[in-house]
């Protein structure tokens, strides 16, 4: 192995390496960032390679990779997402992800993405409120206070100054959590007992429920004029939260749409219903809001430019604050040829010491 | 993060490690080992999840991920193919994957898998051989003496009792090479200046060139009766090794025929041709090897179940000979929905430290 230039070497960012990166850079900081940086790769949208996610399904879950490249990066996440997974402590959603240079094919980064994909979604969200919602909104509901609520709204407080939350679960300890896990830090929340109730003079209402099923959260007398919708929790086939005659109300906007036909709330929609691509709004060839009164909903999935986004920032941030590991991952012969040599020369170091 | 269960925790068999296997459990025992693992899964192919591979290109080379799932474990390999890699020293090939249980989306395993698909594309060539070369072949050509060819000739010894080997490249220093590292094990070896003159007399004639070009390495004279091809350098498009005269000779055995049609030496013929899939031959319900003069012809491009069965064999291995470390690689909060809170804890920590 070449020690001076360290091919074999390939930077790791562990669980613990995260959440240290995150709390050095502050969590708010860290949101609008990564926003920025999401915003950046949206603008240049066309130069990347897109497929729908490659799936693979089993009785209790999904399996799912995410691969993009604009080129001269090359990103994928894999991530899974098992309902049931809760029962036994474990997380229904884990994720871990690598950026290469697309040039080489080498990794640059390995790194955890359940706490990264937590991030980056709730950036994508407030994102997109910045572009739909209306300017001056500073409350907002979440429905649904699992493990991506908090996150929403510190992205939320932190790119849109949203300052009143109206919580509410199904699961009242998921809601007393959430205003736990959220006290101190100037949010004004109140708990909500239910959906008619969180709804209630909110100007965003967020939806990241985890059920597995067709469900209806959000129905249509929940929702007045000028509302921004931001759902998240609708994110793979047969998983629904918005009714169907809110969506027909909606000004719908999407990110990838061939993905979102297939996982997102529009997938209760015929396919020749109009839907507006996130990054035209973005660029500025696609009107977002009109004005006070229209409905808009960002149909959120995620996609794998987000992830290759947080990669790409979180590679920016590691070597600035030394939070990585090496991994001694790629072989490197001496002579590139040379793989077979290299167990030899690893088998005569072993008989001489 | 519970340090009992370790749920955070996966296994991780870096560069060294693996070599360290490799010789821990010898070269000829592993590559049979292996072999009889990917015979077994070929046995059971149906059960399996299949696509063929997705793949980015750029416009030097190309980056592919390999899924695959048998419904209780999920497996892909990261793979790059950078042909002018070489001229800075780097690898043209480099490999990783993970291997997961399907029921709760949990890496088991994550691994180097340069020198791991070195050794499965060698262990799964002659375990196709063993179905349909002669039954009494001793001598082999290996036309193409890089990273691969000293595998081949290693596994052909351990699987079919391949006694001579006659090399032949267009880089005489690439034969050298592979003479050299292949002395002291009890292979007859001849060095050769032309194709012509390596396959004279072989039983088997391996293919393992790097052009990323379409190519003719082997031509309708080199091939007698009898003959078994090993063709496994024509592996993406427009990279092809057989001549048309010989391809339209022989009997073709495939391993996944739609990504064989993209990236195989059939991608010269007409989809119409009929090619035998190799787990049929294993599970007997298609026929191998007829008689003593029909040429054998496995077109091999390395599909997605071999990866899948090298590292459930690996992942056997390491146990046995704790040759991995442990990577802090997925959220593990003390509640499954409390994400948030986990980073808060370790906020809380440091601030305690």
């Amino acid at each position: 192995m070449t020690v001076d230039r360290k091919l074999n070497v390939v930077p790791f960012v562990s669980v613990d390496h995260m959440m240290k990166l995150v709390l050095k850079v502050g969590i708010d900081t860290f949101l609008a960032e990564l926003a920025a940086t999401i915003e950046e790769d949206f603008h240049r949208w066309p130069v990347f390679d897109k497929t729908p996610r490659v799936g693979s399904h089993s009785n209790d879950g999904v399996i799912e990779l995410m691969p993009t490249s604009d080129g001269t990066l090359y990103g994928f996440k894999y991530v899974n997402g098992h309902p049931k997974n809760t029962r036994d402590g474990r997380q229904t959603v884990t994720a871990f992800g690598v950026l290469a240079d697309a040039g080489n094919g080498y990794p640059l980064l390995f790194s955890e993405m359940t706490i990264l994909t937590a991030l980056r979604t709730a950036a994508t969200s407030a994102l997109a409120a910045k572009y739909l919602a209306r300017p001056n909104s500073r409350t907002m509901a979440i429905i649904g206070n699992g493990a991506q609520s908090e996150f929403q709204a510190r992205a939320f407080r932190a790119l849109l100054g949203i300052q009143e939350l109206r919580l509410h679960d199904i699961d009242p300890a998921a809601t007393r959590k959430c205003t736990r896990n959220l006290t101190g830090l100037g949010f004004h929340i109140v708990e909500c007992k239910s959906v008619a109730d969180a709804v209630e003079g909110a100007d965003i209402i967020t939806t990241v429920t985890a059920d597995k099923q067709y469900a209806t959260i959000v129905s249509d007398n929940h929702v007045g004029p000028g509302i921004h919708i931001n759902a998240v929790g609708g994110d793979c086939p047969g998983k629904t939260e918005i009714s169907k005659e809110v969506l027909l109300r909606s000004d719908i906007f999407v990110e990838y749409p061939p993905q979102t036909w297939i996982e997102g709330d529009i997938q209760q929609l015929p396919a020749s219903h109009p839907v507006t691509e996130l990054w035209r709004v973005m660029a500025g060839n696609a009107v977002g809001r009109r004005d006070d009164k229209q409905i808009t909903l960002f149909d959120s999935v995620g996609f794998a430019i987000e992830d290759f986004s947080a990669l790409r920032y979180v590679r920016g941030k590691i070597a600035e604050f030394e939070m990585f590991t090496e991994l001694d991952l790629l072989a490197d012969p001496d002579e590139p040829r040379d793989l077979y040599g290299m167990l030899l020369r690893c088998e005569h170091a072993l008989k001489v010491a």
